[in-house]
């Protein structure tokens, strides 16, 4: 049987994965295509270097349109990852009638529609699941798996750096500065970790999986973000005695007509499965209207995980190449963002103040003139005259935690506003 | 556009939930399907008893017959459970030309290559992601998401009423007659449990994953179980002392060229999500060589969970009415299973002896002969001249195990073998 030829772009951690795992495993992968693949092309920057996974000669290419005017290679693996010249190649390989498989998340995140478009208007097809959660089959399960729901929420832990940072502050009660550093040096964050740490790549994971979920882009660029540099390892410290983990949670919750989203670091109850997803793993909870609660958790990232994903995307390709586009459902219209940053929550406040008299009074009687009530709040002195109060509150509106906040500031005896975090809603079934 | 139809076969937990989402979500089910949906029948024993969900007149029917006969009925679903009539049906079913989907684990298991081979002699499809796990999309993840992967194991929280009755012990401290009486009472427990409590049911569910992951037919008949039963709220309190939780865990692993399969209680590390699976929740982890550990967590049971599963694979065949029977990969060949019970395995030993200087080595050594290395040991004494032995091993095959068993029960000061449980080999990554 003749093979299947494809082409990847790009041969580093996902593009080298992807051919590690089709060479590999050649045999079971043409038994469940129903027909062998072949890798025809990869393309590189410079052809002539030696690389880690050697290649028969022949087939790194320097030349995007040689890929582009074969007429043979009918599938074109996208791993460039990036911007440009990304989307560029994968809307001309559309085009050019090709079928495209992506584990591109930014490209898809800020082009989803321009992309889909271009495949709808060529009668090809593009696969993603490499762009969220490595190799979590989170895109089929949202796609297929789940297709007898409405979905209410998606929560995700969906970068691997932030979550390796967490895990290192809780499991060995580090600072956020020296487990940022260590994730440096072990390669697991960048020299500018801000994409990471800053919560851009969860939020571009995040308005991919909402898009689909929900059914209406998402644009990532308006998903409220708050990252990971103001946790310090008291507040985890404190988060632990009160029985939760703090995650770096990526959230969409649809509610009163609207959709809510944020990246945020959050506070999730350790007797969950979601507070237990450590280091570089991944996660993703689902809540449907029929399936209730489901969780998704494996490596996020990486060659293999990811070149997982990538794989089995292609070996659907080859097995139905006749699907219609009726599977293609990124819809065209823009979902309605909420104009609140977030639904109404649960919060830890966590305040250094002055130890006086009277104190916790007036903050108390201040947040519930802001219609803040509060659950729990508990005070630790030092040995500065200075007191630690830790308040968790009810369920209310973050605007009004906002509010509250500013009220705090001008109070004398507040010293700082050391952090204020969520409680992640999930439930908890 | 014309709707296509089907009918439901059983009008049950999974039968009615079925319906009700199919009805509840009708418009957006059309859409994902690219074509309406409409329930044409329901076979039932009594056509004229009121039930809690209403149907339209003359949608309830006592025939099959006239079920089969109707060419318009494209899809049957099997909702019936249990043996026969289910499986006669489902066959019929095929053999007329009609997709099948089904929720029916113990037909699946039991029959499922003549089920197969008879859809694939008719050109018709089967589709049972309802029958393992309830909502949760494993089937779809083996199928699908995971063909890049030479899987190489797989662990299952497969029983709900095991994983209900294991969680109150651990939770509330309670024995397991009383853990079993109240989730009798709570109807989450049959007056006769063995099907739940002694494993055939989660022996039935993980002879379907493990016949997806490892392409070969397995029979649950040869699957080693172990029930419930045997463990106390003191093996559950001693294990978490040491941290872990006992789980009822279907596992199947391959190695040395042949496939080990178990049903047994077992200890997983409490920081491991697999631990923190609780209630009526389901969870699978499957490793794969390349995507490494995934986990898959979700509702295992009830009507609208199971019935999203069912409902998602109308969908698709609805939607992909073309497919080939390429995407039958449940293989002819019977799949090798090992001779030994378990693979070799850490164990926790819970012994009762009688307090007397000496008897720790005298076990230790006697222990040593049978090629088992102990990796730590705590005695802890009670008032009554005894003392409770609890021993980890180092990793040892099950037989030197069950040999020394046989030589502990010989020894004069030893009172009884409370427990042997084996420690989850699942990576922790």
């Amino acid at each position: 049987m003749k093979p299947v030829e494809i082409a990847i772009l790009g041969f580093g951690t996902v593009g080298s994965g992807a051919y590690r795992i089709l060479n590999e495993h050649a045999k079971a992968i043409a038994r469940r295509a129903a027909c062998p693949i072949a890798v025809k092309r990869i393309l590189v920057r410079d052809a002539s270097r030696e690389r880690a996974v050697p290649t028969p000669p022949g087939v790194l290419t320097e030349s995007f349109e040689e890929i582009l005017a074969d007429p043979d290679i009918r599938i074109v693996v996208e791993a460039l990852g990036g911007e440009e010249p990304a989307l560029g190649y994968t809307l001309a390989a559309l085009e050019a009638g090709k079928d495209v498989v992506t584990a591109n998340k930014l490209a898809l995140a800020l082009h989803g529609r321009r992309i889909f478009e271009t495949a709808r208007a060529a009668g090809r097809r593009i696969a993603f699941e490499g762009a969220v959660a490595g190799g979590i089959p989170v895109i089929r399960a949202l796609r297929e798996g789940l297709t007898a729901n409405n979905i209410e929420r998606i929560t995700g832990i969906l970068n691997g750096t932030t979550n390796f940072i967490l895990s290192a502050m809780t499991d060995r009660g580090m600072e956020y500065q020296d487990a940022l550093r260590e994730a440096q040096s072990l390669g697991y964050a960048e020299a500018d970790p801000s994409a990471d740490v800053e919560g851009f790549d969860a939020a571009y994971k995040l308005a991919i999986l909402a898009s689909l979920g929900f059914e209406g882009y998402v644009d990532p660029r308006r998903i409220p973000r708050k990252g990971i540099s103001t946790v310090t390892a008291q507040d985890i410290a404190l988060a632990d005695k009160f029985g939760y983990r703090i995650k770096l949670l990526a959230g969409a919750e649809r509610a009163d007509g609207s959709l809510h989203l944020s990246v945020t670091p959050s506070l999730v109850p350790k007797g969950h499965p979601l507070a237990n997803v450590n280091g570089a793993y991944n996660a993703v909870t689902i809540e449907g209207d029929s399936v209730g609660q489901l969780m998704l958790y494996g490596k996020g990232a990486g060659d293999l995980p990811t070149g997982s994903a990538v794989v089995s995307d292609i070996i659907e390709l080859v097995r139905f190449p006749d699907l219609s586009e009726s599977e293609i459902i990124w819809q065209d219209r823009e979902m309605e963002l909420s104009d609140s940053t977030a639904r109404p929550s649960e919060y830890y406040v966590r305040l250094l103040v002055k130890d006086l008299p009277g104190v916790l009074g007036q903050i108390a009687t201040m947040l519930g003139v802001h219609g803040i009530s509060i659950a729990t709040v508990t005070q630790e002195l030092d040995n500065a005259g200075r007191a630690t109060l830790l308040i968790f509150t009810h369920e209310c509106e973050r605007s009004s935690v906002e509010a509250a906040a500013g009220t705090l500031r001008t109070m004398p005896f507040v010293l700082s506003i050391a952090n204020i975090l969520p409680l992640w809603a999930g439930t908890r079934g």
